[in-house]
């Protein structure tokens, strides 16, 4: 065996099925891809999720209180790996990435309509430790969808697993994100079309001939 | 969607990779199989594992506080799915499965020779969050086989996860632990060797003719 420096050892079981943690305050939504999750307790059904704390995510869960952990399959992979390397500071990735969401059955935050699983969480503890955020939540609701699984997921559920850099594991084959465009261009592309529906929607008083106003 | 009773949205994201906790007290030492595990922290290098009061490892790790969390490979899957599914109060597993092992570096559990990489933990903080016992723990060391780690996992590593019942993925194929013969028998077994090592050593003795005695 060789040595692996010990803050480098997350590598050795970071390959962990890749979800992702939809949260929400007020107006504001963010989401973020995690692996840093485990199952804690049976009853009551808690799980433990690690955030840093420079995370937009972390800031929105001490204030909010609740999220959702959407499970993508492989068919998700771009987004789960563009939602994965940007930070939502100072982007709305639901915005940007025109991810489709409707509302959880318990929670405030939101479920991506496209996820084959979704548990909504409520937090219940939360503590520093080292140099993240342990989050610990109570999962009030679950579902999954019903093609994929049969109390387990069935071998057709194609989960992902991160296996570093830009490589996923799903259904036993590597799966690459498509690089679409870059978000930069694709938040250019959305305030266009923000602009224009603007534009649009102003343009009936464009047409009021200057007398009648 | 279908709902998914919160007790069993587990399920959901239990697909982890399977690691078999080594645990020491003294002259008695234990392995349990665990997937309730997850990385917390950079710096220091932390991780929590979640382990239920009634396990003996649970016990053992109270009294101890360190354990080495072990790797293993497709092909120690009937070790791993034998371990998992047996308890360490009446049975020291160590001996009846016959796992080779060796010394760490920093603890006194025991690390298992044949798993593919190794971390060895010491406990900085315990709670108990619901019906379990929450372990975080800093990696003091680690180490990787380096025929399948080149600073990640590549591929030959063969990881296993668990996905239900006697059912692992590694490799994108599904495997099956062969149960080789039952526990009590192999108990059996070992026993009647050891018996037959102490009539061996008792065995001059016996040889002593009775007016020398």
């Amino acid at each position: 065996m060789i040595t692996v420096e010990p803050q480098k050892a997350n590598r050795l079981i970071h390959s962990g099925q890749v979800m992702l943690l939809s949260s929400r305050l007020e107006m504001r939504a963010n989401l973020m891809a995690v692996n840093w999750v485990t199952w804690i307790s049976c009853d009551p059904p808690l799980l433990g999720v690690s955030i840093a704390p420079s995370c937009f995510t972390h800031k929105i869960l001490r204030q909010s209180g609740d999220f959702v952990l959407c499970i993508p399959d492989a068919s998700q992979v771009s987004l789960v790996h563009e939602v994965g390397t940007i930070s939502g500071h100072s982007l709305d990735k639901f915005r940007v990435f025109d991810v489709p969401t409707h509302w959880g059955q318990m929670v405030k935050a939101l479920t991506l309509t496209y996820s084959i699983g979704a548990m909504e969480c409520e937090v219940v503890d939360y503590q520093k430790i080292g140099d993240h955020g342990f989050f610990v939540a109570q999962v009030l609701y679950a579902g999954a969808e019903e093609s994929v699984w049969d109390g387990r997921w069935m071998p057709e559920a194609e989960l992902l697993f991160y296996v570093g850099g830009d490589r996923y594991l799903a259904g036993g084959r590597i799966v690459q994100p498509k690089v679409r465009v870059d978000y930069y261009t694709l938040r250019d592309r959305r305030l266009k079309r923000e602009q224009e529906a603007r534009d649009l929607f102003d343009a009936p008083s464009r047409r009021i001939p200057e007398d009648l106003r």
